[in-house]
């Protein structure tokens, strides 16, 4: 019994303003619309077949988005999906042995772990499909498998993996040894030995093989684990952890703390191809030929392009115009633009330290927050007011709340609202509007089975999110 | 009797995004916030003196805006203040010849005009009134002169003036001859030689000496300029004229259709310092000391900087991030966002054709759009809505109008407003709204000395400028 187990977090900070810590890296939509998390959980399905049981952990704060990104999958059965949620973000090591307790209690002692981190890409699914079978079956004999990546180039920012003997009976390799990101002239040594793969960071495993090794390589890790995990709230999906017991466990990769130490671990080269899209360097070399221009130019968005050269543009509504420029990328998004040299595209992310250590929201928020109920999107932030569009999605319903500090303006502009002000509830269509006076309970809700918008103009002294007394919430957002 | 005549017209393209037709280079904020036809405005007032006689030949479209702009001067008369309104954009022969008709008929035969540009930028105004007063004297000896700037470096982009003999009795030089922009191998000659200054496009003459000598070197302007002059409509301020008569004048720049003709012309080599902001890069060559920091960078607005330099960043709300780039221009605009390398910033022109081409509308418009009674901002523009933000400048009304395709949800934000809608008439304050049912004709009036915001959420299935019907007009915009 084959499970897949998406790691769905990291804030993926080298692909911002794109990938936001509210909005991280596995939401972030390819080319062809669709979401690298979308794209995991369409890899996990090709190995379960339609409807099939895949494991998802994840942070609480993404287990909404994740559900509703999992939801336009025509064949997930997102209801009967498990999930674990993680207090807060934590290495892989406690998130990898957490579900595999999880696998062992609910599933078997003989399940099977895949574990797919979400911001991966791989395109040629059959060779996938094929790659993660040699890997099962190594793992039914007990083996510890990573997946190893042939070097299309000497990658310095990548772990390396040895390859060792060859296992027969198997289509795999034992694992020579673990070698630590390497500078150029060792990277160029490496890929020219051919003996060399990348750490994919894609596992598979046994659950109680894998649990059996951490007792051994890492006694600490799988102690601090079961005592989280016998603390989980809810045995049903989605499994919680308490905070304490969970930041208890140790801060440490699966690598450091039982790959590397393990006796019987192995490595299937892989035949598929494979991104880990780290930074808008890899995001401009994956753009399909088709879209790349004579002078090596990829735009995605509208764009004008004078004279320029190679450079990749990614752009949401505005317009982008690059004169006379060369290797760049440029990223426009709601409220923030990059533009960076693309050989030094690493370094995007000292500009979320930058802007984390400032305070400025644009690290974690997006022009277009998301909720639990939709989203929210700020068209105007000025001292006189601030002016939202709403997209409440089918069934879901608002928190009764009220503001002390200012009054709403609502006008609906496409579909129809449940709306209670005070003591009062109707319903709102398109082009009809109301006002909610300061100080008044009031609640919007989408009792229908289509999108709802609305533009809400806020008038007062003070618009911050914190100005929200929440009376009732379904999604447990009433302050405790 | 020494009249300042500002010449304000131009698109500037070289400056898009900022620069664009409906809201072109005149009116863009300097550093310090005033504007460059401000500026013009403040060095013209400093030789006539507080309350001074100015007289602007400008744009039919730009006589509100500028009016406004001159509006904010403290020390601006702006009622008294004569206009001259093109119904297209022309030349500068025929603007000039037309300003020197206006002077001889209104201000006497021995009015002397200093021709200023709107969108020069020149810091040192003492020096300034001190050239412009030995410019008057040669004026007043039947000179024709051109202010000549020393330059700074061997510029290609500007025509050159090769100075001639020592004119006795008065500071200046004769003109030896007007020389096109060069290449720069003589533009180096000409830098180093010491005889050559970078011709201004500002210039001082009697209105009569200027109208006698264009008789002689461009009849056919002088002609053409006649017809129109004697056909203009209205003799107070604004002066209008018609515009097939205003079209039948010459496209020809003074320089051509009398300078370089004429027997009597001079220069004055500028003491004062002196920029055209030609491009972006001009822009940031006059960005002072204090705003630059250790790796050369400019910053204007809200950027975080990562191992870049010589950078000039400018932008609005958003955010913008450099990472690893040289010698860019980021100029960041609520709908469009230009990367240009700094030498090649008179390629932006190229951007501005092609979005002309292709009937963009980021060629034109701003994403705030000045009109006569105020300013309105496109917040949202969705298939759904439009959501604008509306400010009425005090005593200001908006046409009687109605649409045929679109409800209006008023909300106002900070002032008071009266508002007619259908047969009633009502204030409309602060937090409070209203609804324009389609087909029902509405105006928005500021009967305040505040300025009034409001929101204005549209609801209909087509949102153009053109569904307005207009039935009154306070600026003749009823279409006819």
């Amino acid at each position: 019994m084959l499970i897949p187990v998406i790691l769905s977090g990291g804030a993926g900070t080298r692909l911002w303003p794109v990938s936001r810590s509210a909005y991280p890296k596995p939401f972030m939509q390819m080319g062809d619309g669709q979401s690298l998390l979308y794209k995991t959980l369409d890899r996990a399905l090709k190995i379960t077949g339609a409807g099939g049981s895949v494991l998802t952990v994840t942070g609480r704060d993404y287990y909404f988005l994740t559900r509703d990104e999992y939801a336009t999958h025509p064949q997930a059965q997102v209801d009967k999906l498990p999930f674990l949620l993680e207090p807060v973000g934590r290495n892989t090591a406690p998130a990898i042995v957490l579900a595999a307790m999880y696998a062992r209690e609910q599933l078997g002692a003989d399940a099977t772990l895949l574990v797919l981190p979400a911001d991966h890409l791989i395109r040629d699914l059959d060779a996938f499909a094929a790659d993660a079978q040699r890997a099962n079956a190594l793992a039914q004999d007990g083996w510890l498998v990573t997946f190893g990546i042939r070097p299309t180039h000497p990658e310095t920012g990548f772990g390396y993996i040895r390859m060792g003997a060859a296992i027969t009976a198997h289509e795999g390799r034992e694992i020579g040894a673990f070698v630590e990101k390497p500078d150029l002239e060792k990277a160029e040594t490496y890929v020219a030995s051919g003996e060399y793969v990348w750490n994919s960071g894609m596992f598979c495993f046994r659950a109680d093989v894998l649990l059996e090794t951490a007792q051994q390589t890492c006694p600490d890790v799988y102690a601090a684990a079961q005592l989280c995990y016998a603390q989980h709230i809810g045995s049903a999906s989605p499994v919680e952890f308490a905070r304490d017991a969970f930041l208890a466990q140790p801060d440490i990769s699966i690598d450091y703390a039982i790959m590397e130490r393990a006796a019987k671990r192995a490595v299937v080269p892989a035949q598929f191809d494979w991104s880990d899209i780290g930074s808008w360097k890899a995001m401009s070399d994956i753009a399909p030929e088709s879209e790349t221009d004579d002078a090596g130019n990829r735009i995605r968005g509208s764009a004008i392009v004078i004279e320029s050269e190679n450079c990749y543009i990614q752009g949401e509504k505005r317009l982008v115009a690059a004169v006379g420029v060369k290797n760049l990328v440029i990223i426009d998004t709601g409220d923030a633009v990059l533009v960076a040299d693309r050989e030094r595209a690493q370094q995007v992310k000292l500009v979320v330290e930058q802007l984390r250590a400032s305070g400025h929201d644009a690290a974690k928020h997006h022009q277009t927050v998301h909720r639990p109920w939709g989203s929210y999107t700020v068209l105007e932030d000025a001292p006189d007011c601030k002016v939202k569009r709403l997209v409440v999605k089918p069934g879901q319903v608002l928190s009764l709340q009220l503001h002390h500090r200012r009054s709403e303006h609502w006008t609906v502009v496409s579909g129809v609202a449940k709306v209670r002000v005070g003591e009062e509830e109707f319903l709102l269509e398109r082009n009809e509007s109301t006002y909610i006076p300061m100080n008044t309970i009031h609640r919007l809700e989408n009792p229908t089975d289509t999108d709802i918008a609305l533009i809400e103009v806020q008038c007062g002294d003070y618009f911050g999110e914190d100005d929200i007394v929440r009376l009732e919430d379904r999604y447990g957002r009433v302050a405790g």
